[in-house]
This record gives structure tokens, C-alpha cells and sequence, in this order.
């Protein structure tokens, strides 16, 4: 009576859910980027109106929900299960933002990797006959991060050249099962182990992540007997400059060769020299906002047919950082393919 | 093709999951209570041979995950997902404490929810035919939650009398789908909302999560039309005296009386007036050593024939209450059968 939808240990097959709507909020540096175009909010200040960070964070969670769940046709109380987490302890961007939703609530942690880790279980809730729609949702705000995980923001301390500027951005995405109506589907979805190469420069975060995005994408092609080429795009979350070429070599190294048909979120969202972000974004928003507001876009006009995204997350604190500890890494895969 | 398994918005049945086994290890004061007899290790110390609690509480994660899949005669390598997380800032006693088993990993955050949240995503998995084995493991450690949310253990301030005491301890179980040699079946899971009625005094936290816990457990009836009565055992996570209280009453003026096979974990776990632990015990390691080291015990005994456990999280922060916000709470519930 059980349908196997496992082909490997890490991968499973989606048989019927698709992605019905998706939006995504972003900051005024993301605004200024190349991406600008493609965002459905592009907040006017750091602030929009609230009185600390974290209140603007909760609330760019919140509105990317409602309008995503509008513009999929939806009411709120029509979504049965919301997959959220952010950077903040405790993850109150999503406590505080999706509170006064009242949708059945998943608190997930899976640092930047967060966005494809909800996509995955949504895609499983409702390929498994446990809910009709869910949705997918995170965000990470410059500061909310920068005095969190490094130094005050009137500190103004020199940044190291591997450093990563935090997106100030959120996405939300709808799932639903099939009903024809939709074109973006969920083909498979890709969830990965613990990667810790006993990188301990929290300014390389994207070295630091990119062997666990390697570890990922190669069993992704493994487990489902695929090769580079039969994706329109492989697309990391934000590995940057740094971590993306990293995650080439290490897979040149095994003979998979991704480089005529790879991207990175982290890079593709700010004019990197112009801008001054050193190796690039980076942060539980990079890959939702350009997720939400440029590719799934993309993908509905049919530029993009098939594509591989790879969250990548560093699971690391400020209290591990403090006891000696390096940084592990983790990457989530979600297969989308133009119907 | 795809089977209906969703029977309301929060509840959804399932089908062949079973809780293969379980392990539990707590700490010294946890192993001087009235369910000392059940743990598979109990601490000699805070430490256990680490150089800061927050190593310990990985080790204790890391170390009842190996038991619990040990006592499933299985091998790490059969356990095709872990679904964790922990009350640490980056959930860092999941991250760090199992980044060495190499099991493909899906962090989540439901503060002292998040075990039962991390049995129902597991079913979920099983269930539909994503994965074939799945853990679900959390932890809390009072020294490490007590300098986290509160203050430094020298500090040695008066405690109010609702204020409860952070278990240490953690808890894992192994679910399997059926092979007709199990006999603890998962029938229901149901996903609660995000309950918040605007109690904003962080030594009250059973009274604050009492809300989402009434909210779930009167939804888990109505959705499944089962009664209280239907269970042997309705046992809450972490409420507390207060919380229990509340909870009793709450659902009472809704005319659904559960005085009569309710229980409390963060009442069962200490000798509340001998250990002077004012309103009971606490912590996402509460619900989690008593389920895996007590109730699924007594379930395989046969002395408990069904029960319905509610974890209950409080989704607050220190910045956030700093920050004059409330105190939302969220509830996750899993319904166990003895077959």
C-alpha cells in the first residue's frame, strides 16, 4: 500500500507536487543588484517601518508568505503545513513573523541550507498524501546577522577578501499538488550529511560550505543516474565566489564536470565589484530571494527547463566558533523541471 | 497514485511506522528522580569528560543515537535520515553532536517541541516512502540553556515559583516502517499553529505554552474524532505544575475532561518538592528521555495500549523578550499504539 519514492539513501522521487507561486522581498543593496527587476518588494531603509531588525526580519518573512500565497490564488487558512527558520536564535524571524498566520508551523534549522531543506519537506508532505499546499519560507537581514554573529554595525571593522556580505531578503515559495494548472515541477529532492573539513576561518564560509554542496550534488547524480547536462542550471545557494569554484574543482576531481552550466545565488544577487561585497551574498535570504524572485520566474517562461538547487548552510555559532570548534557544512537539493 | 493519508488540516494518519527503538541518558539530578530506572546512562557529572557543557550536550545527542540504533540491531549507515535539533543558538548540540555519523540530516527547531516534531516529520518520511529508517534524537542541558537564556550558574539568583528547571538530558528513537516484529506503531501525527496569548514572563513558560497545547490536542480530536478516553495516556511535554493546570482547564471549558489519564513529563522526571524544582521539570530533553527512556518502555510492556504526546515549545529569544515581546508557543502531537 506504501509507494517507494526512495532511489538512493539520501534521494527520494516527487511524483506530484508543484511549485504554485513563489515572492520574494529583498533590501535596498539587493535592489541596487542585477537581479533588481525580478523582486516583488524592495524594502525603502533597513528598518520598513519597524522598530528593531529582528521586527523587520519577522515582518519580511511574513509579507513574502501572504504574498506568495496570494499571488498562488490562495487564502492563508488553505495552507496546511509552513516550513520556516532563519539565522536569528532561536530562529525568531520565523516565530515572531509567521505567528499571527495561524498555519500549522515547522520550525526548521538548517543555516543558509534552510530554504531547500523546507522546499524538500513540503514536497514530502504533500507527495505523501499528508497535506495538500505548504509553504516554504526564510529570510536573513544584514543586520540582524552582523551583530549577531560578528560586531556591531557602527564597529566598521576591515572585511577579509573571502568574506561574505549577508542578503537583506526573503522568499517564500507555495507547494501544492498537481492539478494542471501549474509548470514548475518538484522531480526530486536531494537531503545531505554533515560535511566538516575542520575549516576554521569564519570569514570563508563559502570554502567552509562548498565540500558539503560537492557531497550533495555528487550523490544527487549518483542516486538518480544523471549527469551534469541533463539540467539547464546547477545552482548553489551562496557559496560565493570562493566556495563555488571550490565545489567545481572538488567535482572535476571526480570527473563531473559542472562548470559550463553552474551558478551561485551568493553571486549571481550583487554586482560584486561595484557593489563592494567582497566574495558575494550569503545568508538564509540569498538563495530564497533568488529562488522566489528570479528563477522560479525563469522557469514558468520557460528559460530555464531543469534545474538543481543546492542550499548550503554552515552550522556553526559564535559560542562554537569561541570553543575552538571548525565549521561543518550541509546541502539540500531540490530537482525542479519545466512541465 | 498518491494516497490520501491527510484527515484535517493539522492531522494527518500514518500508516506503517513504527518506533523500532529508543534510548535515553540524562544527567546526575535527572538520575536522582523517581524515573531513574529507566535511562540507559545516567552522567557522573556535568562534563562527562568534555571541556564545555555545550560538548556535552552534543556527546549526549551523538551518544543515544548510537544506542538507540545499536538497540535496533541496525548500523548507522541503514538510518536514512536524522531529524534533530536543540535549544543551543544554531542548534549546534544537533549540528555538532552528529556531524560525525554521517546520516543524511534535516535540523529543526521547535524549542521543546522539537521532538515530537522530529517524530512526526520521520513518519512522515517513512510513511510515504522516502525513506526506510529515520531517527529523531533532541537534548537540553540545564547549564547550557541556564548561561544561554538566563544567567551564569555562579550567578545563583532566586527562582520564581513557576519557573522550571532545564532537564538534562536527551532522548532518540529509531522509526522503521513495518516487519511485523515492532509493536509501537505511530497512528497520527498532528502539527500545531503558533498559539500566542501574550504572556510575556519568561519564568512562566508552562503557562505560556499551556495554550498551543490545549490548541493541539483539541484539534487532534476533533480531527481524528477520537475522545480522551480513546487514550490511556495524554502526557504533555514540558508544561510543568502551572501549565498542566492550565491545560487540565482550558480544554475542560470546551467540555473535553483529560484530568483523568493526563500527565505531565516535566512533572514525572523529578521529585518536584525533594529536588526543589519549583514547577517541574523543562527543556527539548524533558519529553525526550522520559518517551525514550520510560513511556515507550512501558508501551512495549503492554502496560500502556495508546498514548497521544504533545510536545510544547516556547519560540522566544532573549533578544526578543528584551525586545518586549511575548511568548508564542507551539505544540507538536504523535499518537502511539501498542499492537
Amino acid at each position: 500500500m506504501r509507494e517507494n519514492r526512495r532511489i538512493g539513501r539520501q534521494t527520494a522521487e516527487i511524483k506530484d507536487v508543484y511549485i504554485e507561486a513563489s515572492a520574494a522581498i529583498v533590501g535596498e543593496k539587493e535592489g541596487d543588484g542585477p537581479l533588481a527587476n525580478c523582486f516583488d518588494i524592495v524594502l525603502p531603509d533597513n528598518e520598513w517601518n519597524e522598530k528593531t531588525w529582528e521586527k523587520t526580519e519577522s515582518k519580511m518573512q511574513r509579507e513574502a508568505t501572504r504574498l506568495a500565497v496570494a499571488k498562488a490564488n490562495l487564502n492563508l487558512e488553505d495552507v496546511d503545513r509552513i516550513f520556516s527558520g532563519d539565522l536569528l536564535n532561536q530562529c525568531i524571524g520565523a516565530g515572531f513573523g509567521l505567528r499571527e498566520l495561524n498555519i500549522p508551523f515547522l520550525g526548521i534549522y538548517g543555516a543558509c541550507s534552510t530554504m531547500i531543506e523546507g522546499l524538500s519537506l513540503a514536497a514530502v508532505m504533500i507527495d505523501g498524501g499528508f497535506a495538500e499546499t505548504a509553504v516554504a519560507v526564510t529570510s536573513s537581514h544584514f543586520c540582524t546577522a552582523e551583530r549577531q554573529y560578528r560586531n556591531p554595525l557602527e564597529y566598521g571593522g576591515q572585511r577579509t577578501p573571502t568574506a561574505q556580505w549577508t542578503v537583506t531578503g526573503a522568499g517564500a515559495a507555495v507547494l501544492k499538488k498537481g492539478d494542471k494548472n501549474q509548470n514548475v515541477k518538484v522531480t526530486h529532492i536531494t537531503n545531505g550529511k554533515i560535511v566538516d573539513m575542520g575549516i576554521k576561518d569564519q570569514n570563508n564560509m563559502g570554502g567552509a560550505m562548498a565540500p558539503a554542496a560537492y557531497d550533495t550534488i555528487k550523490t544527487h547524480l549518483k542516486e538518480t543516474g544523471l549527469s551534469p547536462g541533463d539540467y539547464d542550471l546547477i545552482v548553489t545557494g551562496d557559496l560565493g565566489k570562493v566556495g563555488a569554484e571550490v565545489v567545481v574543482d572538488l567535482l572535476n576531481q571526480d570527473v563531473i564536470d559542472i562548470s559550463r552550466n553552474y551558478k551561485d545565488c551568493g553571486c549571481m544577487i550583487y554586482d560584486i565589484e561595484r557593489q563592494d561585497v567582497h566574495a558575494g551574498g550569503s545568508g538564509c535570504g540569498c538563495v530564497a530571494s533568488v529562488l522566489c524572485g528570479h528563477l522560479i520566474n525563469e522557469m514558468e517562461k520557460g528559460k530555464i527547463k531543469s534545474m538543481l538547487v543546492v542550499g548550503t548552510g554552515a552550522l556553526l555559532s559564535p559560542t562554537s566558533a569561541l570553543q575552538g570548534e571548525s565549521v561543518p557544512g550541509i546541502a539540500h537539493a531540490v530537482a525542479l523541471r519545466r512541465v
